[in-house]
């Protein structure tokens, strides 16, 4: 076995990384920045996929595709925007090599210069709304409910795999809409898609809120945000959606005809998530053996792990471990697995040995294990082994072959819940309110997590506090009390807390 | 209603382009070659991508993902390929904007300029195989079998929507192997998953073959295709797959331990289809009326159009048909369907006539029109429509409520069968056995279609007959019979007959 895990209690930032390279999620590629999606990374960023899209559809979107480049002019005329994303833009110059002086090697053919500039997309909301004049006439052409499933670039200086990356996958949804209500309510419901995306299939609790002016998005009127909280009491802002008003549809010029016949400006929402998510993921769950998956977004649900000394032994143990893996795969899961077959391994792999093969899954984060072996079939039972539970509490031996499917069923569900309490009470244990600044200095950096404080709502005293406690607001809670308060920084009055933390 | 399609006997080219727009597949963008696929034309696109990769998961592959970006150097690498491909590369030179002069607009940094350009990936043969050089130690690490599904980006010219354009999305194979005979045996199997994909999913028969040497891909040992014959009598190259030998290899020095711990070079393949297919699939069956799409990649499979005049019918007409589309999406058609829903869609549109509504599905493709008015409610009845039927032949009147589901469950998988019979007649009808360039010469031309002529194997001749007919060699089939003959140009020997066409 290779060296071991280094323990999150050492180094957090380190035990990430090892994760990430361990399991075989991803690891850097020879692009700066940009980072190779491995197998399984990839695998859990399909399931996270599949089940985001069938929310969206459900609340009555399609999905289109737009192009990845953008005009330079474009990113131009949103003046907000522009100047958020202008440091960041891989820019596209030329569209042709040929071969070097003599022969030798390629080079960037100077003849083909584009006219102007190509940007490749750091987020859709230029290209879209200009397309959208061509498909916004009348007030009949609204709503329009469109997402899209893409990579987007932008050029960061200090990545990290899977959080951030100067090239990512993410869904950007763009919506416009015949009135500011209707903007409104449709930037809260795919927030509340967000929270329970996070909540029931990542069984990542998070906070739902209002980003601060200092942290919302380029372009937007207001950015609202679900914010989860890691094992190291660090935020990661897991998803946002941005009210962008009339911002776009002015920038490009989109007007319909309303009821009354008269022209008006189309109201405007986009909201995304990304790759980032399997990074919050890993950060909420794993645990110093490895990965943790909730068994709704686990690419494997169980792996059996035959067990056989003699050659005599093994036919009759992979025959009742393939019986057995065909039985879990015919479990009544697939609504719950949304409509994805419940995936089994029979891991007969000769060239390992078995405790080989137990820790290799239990790094990869397979909800569960089945252990199958001559004596185990002499009684015809099997034993499991549960992935989130410690040492021996995670057993359960002797469990007959015909009833082991239905309890894997029961123990994947059970350990789906299980993960978001665990997590829950982890984000409740880890939340407290401070009441002043030098309590709030101290208590951030240690032990950290989300602070409650006040906060007199000015921008100064935001960037002031993050100045100098690396502290942001994650976000203005949407359920926060009304609580007449004192500013912690400002000593002005606050009509209630906000919550703090450092973050991703 | 909008003016009326082109007819394809009038011009197929403009008839093509009036389908695309007006069923609202897709449409050019601001950007020059890059298209904005359309809601109705991505669904279709989604469908197929579920479809293929189900079809991959089953043959052992996995997904992953590559950046987006290829240093320039890499593509230098393999001679073929930089050559193939260096003059329709898009390239980044710098990663960052700045604003004007005097704050106007925004200008590129020009102290922003990378060391070395990035090419967008054109196909990412060369990052993947810089990659694999880490993953490929020892033959344990063979096979490895992975598929990404990615934007790619080839600067083309001449463009044409879906058949043509700079940017497009598709899937791209890239699969090691330790032995010469399992990676050929591997790029078979994937060609023989893509002809599978054409005729069960698509409903549209192939050719399978190999390319002749003029027609292969760059970098590739030989290349494997499977070949569509539309309804202009022009061929559509539809998928191909490549046994790439060793060259990539070797470019990237990747080399693995033999089970004699002698190291060798890995062997390759790469495969691919792209969003090519849903113009080859517009192309294959629609008619001048819009659209006509397989039942398996429809979007909608049924639409009830309520007809009603007073408003005190309405509700009951509604009604009886939300029942009706519970009943259909209740069908037992998830395995036929890949697991997604039976799609119906009630069009209650206010704003629309009956009329209307029947020409926009008409003109959407959807498989089966269900009409239901007071008159069909007295009867509990319903009157069903076909859409790839002609005139009366396409309705079925009177079927009773409670019958209507599994008659439509029927009708859909006829439909499907239909559509595949009716091309493979087409295709069978249009391929024609010639023996002189004279006639060849006057066949290519009118009527066209796939032409099985003698050609002696040289890429000379072969050029001779495409600069002289434009048609080029399609395929040399797999199936083709041992006959001696002669070269239709040089009057040389050959074994047997190659398929010639002119082509997309």
């Amino acid at each position: 076995m290779a060296e071991k895990i280094t323990t999150r209690a050492a180094d957090y930032s380190q035990w990430y990384l090892d994760i990430v390279n361990r399991a075989e999620m991803a690891e850097n590629s020879a692009v700066r920045g940009c980072m190779v999606i491995k197998p399984h990374g990839y695998a859990i960023w399909e399931k996270m996929q599949r089940a985001l899209d069938r929310l969206f559809k459900d609340t009555g979107h399609v999905n289109a595709y737009f192009p990845l480049f953008i005009p330079k002019s474009f990113l131009a005329r949103e003046e907000e925007m522009a100047a958020g994303f202008a440091k960041e833009c891989a820019v596209v110059t030329h569209y042709r090599l040929k071969a070097g002086p003599g022969g030798k090697g390629i080079i960037v053919d100077p003849e083909a210069k584009l006219e102007e500039e190509l940007i490749i997309r750091p987020t859709s909301e230029t290209i879209i709304w200009n397309t959208y004049k061509s498909w916004i006439q009348s007030y009949r052409d609204l709503p329009l409910l469109i997402n899209q499933w893409c990579n987007v670039v932008r050029w960061e200086m200090r990545t990290r795999l899977f959080l951030r990356t100067a090239e990512f996958l993410w869904q950007e949804g763009h919506t416009a809409h015949a009135t500011q209500k209707e903007a409104e309510e449709e930037a809260h419901k795919m927030l509340d898609v967000y929270r329970i995306f996070a909540e029931d299939w990542m069984a990542m609790p998070v906070l739902t809120g209002r980003k601060s002016e200092g942290q919302k998005f380029p372009g937007a009127v207001y950015t609202l945000c679900i914010e989860g909280l890691m094992q190291d009491r660090k935020a990661l802002q897991a998803g946002t959606s941005h009210f962008l008003g009339q911002n776009f549809a002015k920038a490009f010029d989109v007007q319909f005809q309303n009821q009354e016949g008269k022209l008006e400006y189309p109201w405007a929402t986009s909201w995304g998530v990304s790759t980032r998510l399997v990074g919050g993921l890993i950060m909420t769950h794993s645990d110093d053996q490895g990965l943790v998956l909730p068994p709704r977004l686990a690419p494997i649900h169980a792996v059996i792990v035959p067990i056989y000394r003699k050659s005599e032994e093994k036919a009759a143990v992979l025959a009742a471990a393939e019986k057995l893996a065909a039985a879990i795969r015919d479990l009544p899961l697939r609504e719950w697995l949304n409509y994805e077959p419940v995936s089994v391994k029979v891991d007969d792999r000769d060239q390992y040995q078995p405790g080989f093969k137990f820790n290799e899954w239990e790094l990869k984060g397979v909800p569960v294990r089945i252990e199958l072996g001559p004596k185990d079939l002499e009684k015809n039972a099997c034993v499991l082994a549960r992935r989130d539970l410690p040492g021996k509490e995670a057993k359960e031996m002797g469990v007959p072959l015909d009833a082991a499917p239905s309890r894997i069923g029961v123990i994947l569900k059970e350990m789906q819940s299980a993960l978001f309490t665990k997590a829950l009470q982890f984000r409740e244990a880890n939340t407290r309110e401070v009441n002043s600044y030098d309590d709030f200095k101290k208590q951030i950096e240690e032990p950290g997590g989300f602070l409650l404080a006040h906060w007199d709502g000015t921008r100064e005293s935001e960037d002031q506090i993050s100045a100098e406690t690396k502290a942001t607001i994650r976000c203005i809670p949407f359920n926060r009390k009304k609580e007449a308060g004192k500013c912690i920084i400002s000593g002005k009055p606050s009509e209630g807390r906000v919550v703090f933390a450092k973050a991703y």
